[in-house]
This record gives structure tokens, C-alpha cells and sequence, in this order.
């Protein structure tokens, strides 16, 4: 279905601007992305949006993205750029703005035998560093990211914009550490936690399979009863005056060294 | 000098709050930091602000900042936890907020030979990017980080909070690339790009010492003509449907790589 909006306070343009936060997106269960690269990249993963918003693009991809929504009777809205910019928040818009629905994969669904290295991060509080750590999964070939507590809305903006698309080629799980720990220990599995406190070089261990990296909240780290969970406990070499990583950069040192162990085989 | 502010019209507060404007850093040659964890370990470093702003806090590491200010002459400003929170821009104010002098090392004043690792990032837009790519270079014993062609400020306040205290142990130069490639070919150094194109895993080059690691623009990477000065063109292996890492996490893959084959010897 192909329509026109050009009025702002259309009561749609509100509602989908009311998905920049929270609580809307979690009443009404959608969320929203930007971009030609970010929804072509979802396209290709076989996920179209709900509803997709351009103002009248003629790049290549946003007319793919109009066919594939049209094919499939989805719902496709043209407006101006102004709206597509209010709807966005930011001064220069998008070429297309898209609605989905969002996408959680309960614990008991997740496969662990797809993939050898898993993401799990306990409390995680910057958007920013979820949806690199996304990125960075996507690109070690990470089964999905597994939330612990506390975490940051995966589906804000901010965590979507970082990821680059790679929401859409990562699972993403929310599960309570109890849980989590009884999901994990009923079949095969290693958990990995980087700790100021381990004493072993974070190159020393041969890693299992499938490893589940631990990634702790970015001030506290993890707490010590999690990382008492962990079958293994490493640390990266540390040669300056500061004792830790941004979250996001740990959790891609340790996932490379883990993706060069299996590289080497 | 200890004196106290305690009106929000002060002539003072309004100039330290402009501050958070570049515009105001580079007129002034000053730039804020805030926190007892940044401040001290400026301290730590032998970096003491020209002026301190506190709310009266008794925590032992402000008072160990206090009597360093007092010791060295510096000005020592108590004011209210409202004002703080006016020049830090943020609702929970700092315990401590200092204006430094800004501190950019000219390229003729670096001693290459001081470290095997040093970081030259050419237009990078990320603030939060850049305050990571120092935080790591700290990490792996870098000699200091290069700025080349349209780098965003590196003493933003979101820059400097990013680095997390890595601002004041870091050496920080601005250069332009021609003035870059003279000096770096005028002694010992090897270039290393990181490009899509490249046909070499990261993994597999010896390299030599010291290494210039050249980390290109969040969006574009690397122009051609900078990759054609590398010495050695390497990627990393990418396993998902992403063609990129977040540029701070690549740069820190490589950097760990670096000092991996270091402390193999």
C-alpha cells in the first residue's frame, strides 16, 4: 500500500516519532532505522520493515527497498524531507526511514551450535558500545548477543545506528543470569570473562567451543559472583596507566583472538 | 589561590561553560576536564589544571587534587553543585571539573624511537571514537596518536571523557598529510593501512618497528593515494555480512596485534 503524508501533525508521523523512546517502543513493540545502507542491509537478511517512509528518492536502493515492500503488501509512505527529518531527529535525513517490528529470540530458541563464539554482555549502558559489539559479532561470525540484566534498549536509535545493520544479521537475546547460567550449563559451552584480576594472558588458554564471551558493565566490570561462573577468566595485556578498555574495543580484542584460535583450527 | 563562586551570572562560570564550544578552546588554548578518575590521573601524569572547580567534596582524591593546586599556586575555585552541573553540561555533576591548557606535541618534537606502536587517524568524525582510539593507544604503550586532514577536536569534552584520562598520557599531534609522509620517510617507520582492497591477513606480516598504524574516516576509510604511501596493506578477516568494523575497534584489533607479535619477541 503506496500513500501520501505531508502534514506534520499527521497522528502517524507522531506515533513514529514517539519510537525515538523507550517506552513506546517497547508499548507498541517496533523501533526504528535509518538509511539506505542499514535497511538495504536488513533487505538482504530477508527483513522488511512494517512501514517505510522516503521523500521520493530515486537512489537505486531506495527504489529496491520500495519494490520488495510493495511486493510484499507492505506499507510504503511517502512524505517530505522536513517530516523525514522531524521523524529522524536529526538535521539531515535519511533517504528512507523504516518501522520493524522488534526482534528478540528467547533463550530456549538460540541454537549454540551454530556458531563458535557467543556475546553476552551483563549490564551494558552505552547504546553505543551495544550496537558496535553487534557490529563486531556480525563480523567474527557470532551466533548473537545474549543481554544480562540491565542492558540499554538494543533498539534505540543510537544502538541501531552503531550497529550498521548488524541488528538484522545478529540474534539478540534478553535472559536473567540465573537462567542464562542453567541454558548454558545444560549443554556444551565455555564461559570467558576478561577480569582486572585474572592472572592468565588472554592468548594463554585453548579456547573451547562454542565460547561465550562474558563482557561486563562499562564502569564496574562484571560482578565478582559472574565471574566467579566463568570456566575461564583472562586479561589483556595492559601497558599504559589505565586499567581497562572501553567495552566495546575488550569485547573485540578477545573476539578476534578467539575467531584467529579457530582460524588457526 | 582558593576563592569561591557562587552566582550562575559570574563572568568566570560563563567562560569556563564556553568552553564546551571549540570555537571558545582554540580562542582560548584551554580545553575542560571532568572527574576524579581523569583529573587524577592527570595529576598522576604531572598534568595540573589552571583552574580547579570543586563543590566542597571531602573524597580523598579531591583533596589530594586541592593540595596539589594549592602546593603548585594554581586557582582553586569552590562553588555550588548546581554550577557544576552548569559547566559540565550534565545533570549529575562531577565531583571536579579542570580547564586545562591544551596540549597538541608538533610533529618535529616526537621521539619515534620511544615506542613500537604509534596510532595516525586521518579525518575522524567521532569524538567518542577518538577519546577510545587514545584510551587503547594508552593500553598497548603507544608513542601518541596523529591527527591528519579535517580530525575532529580531541579535546572535546566528549573526546576527553571517551579517553578516560588517556588525553594527559598520550602524546597528541595535528599534521597534514604531505608534512606527515615527509617526517615519517625522513626516519625508521613502517606505514600500515588496514583496507578492504587488501589481499593480506592482518595476521600474517611480520612487522617492524616503529609501526605507524593508519586509521582512516568512519565512512570513507583511507583515500586511494594514502593507501598507495602504506607500506604494507593489510584486512581483517570478516565473517558476516558487514564490510567494516567501528573505526576504534578495528584500530584496536590491529593495535593488539602489534604488540602481540612485540611481546612474542
Amino acid at each position: 500500500m503506496a500513500r501520501e503524508i505531508t502534514g506534520f501533525s499527521n497522528p502517524l508521523v507522531k506515533r513514529v516519532r514517539s519510537l525515538r523512546e523507550k517506552k513506546y517502543r517497547k508499548a507498541e513493540g517496533l523501533f526504528i532505522a535509518e538509511g539506505l545502507r542499514i535497511l538495504t542491509e536488513a533487505r538482504e537478511e530477508g527483513v522488511l520493515p512494517e512501514m517505510l517512509f522516503h521523500a521520493g528518492s530515486t537512489h537505486p536502493l531506495a527504489s529496491a527497498l520500495i519494490a520488495a515492500m510493495e511486493a510484499a503488501g507492505g506499507d510504503v509512505i511517502e512524505t517530505t524531507p522536513d517530516i523525514l527529518s522531524k521523524i529522524s531527529g536529526k538535521d539531515n535525513a535519511q533517504a528512507v526511514v523504516g518501522v520493524y517490528r522488534d526482534r528478540l529470540a528467547p533463550l530456549e530458541t538460540l541454537d549454540r551450535g551454530k556458531a563458535d563464539i557467543w556475546i553476552v554482555a551483563q549490564s551494558l549502558r552505552d547504546p553505543g558500545n551495544l550496537g558496535t559489539i553487534l557490529r563486531t559479532g556480525d563480523a567474527v561470525g557470532a551466533g548473537g548477543l545474549i543481554l544480562i540484566d540491565d542492558c540499554v534498549d538494543p533498539f534505540s536509535v543510537e544502538s541501531v545506528r552503531a550497529s550498521m545493520g548488524a541488528l538484522f544479521t545478529q540474534s539478540i537475546t534478553q535472559a536473567r543470569w540465573g537462567d542464562f547460567v542453567a541454558w548454558l550449563r545444560a549443554g556444551p559451552g565455555e564461559l570467558i570473562g576478561t577480569s582486572l584480576k585474572a592472572a592468565r594472558d588472554y592468548q594463554e588458554p585453548h579456547y573451547g567451543s562454542p565460547c561465550f564471551l562474558l563482557v561486563g558493565n562499562e564502569a564496574q566490570g562484571l560482578p565478582e559472583s559472574y565471574e566467579a561462573e566463568c570456566d575461564l577468566l583472562v586479561k589483556m595485556p595492559m601497558l599504559g596507566k589505565a586499567d581497562s578498555l572501553n567495552a566495546a574495543v575488550a569485547t573485540a580484542v578477545m573476539a578476534y583472538e578467539l575467531l584467529n584460535q579457530k582460524r588457526r583450527g
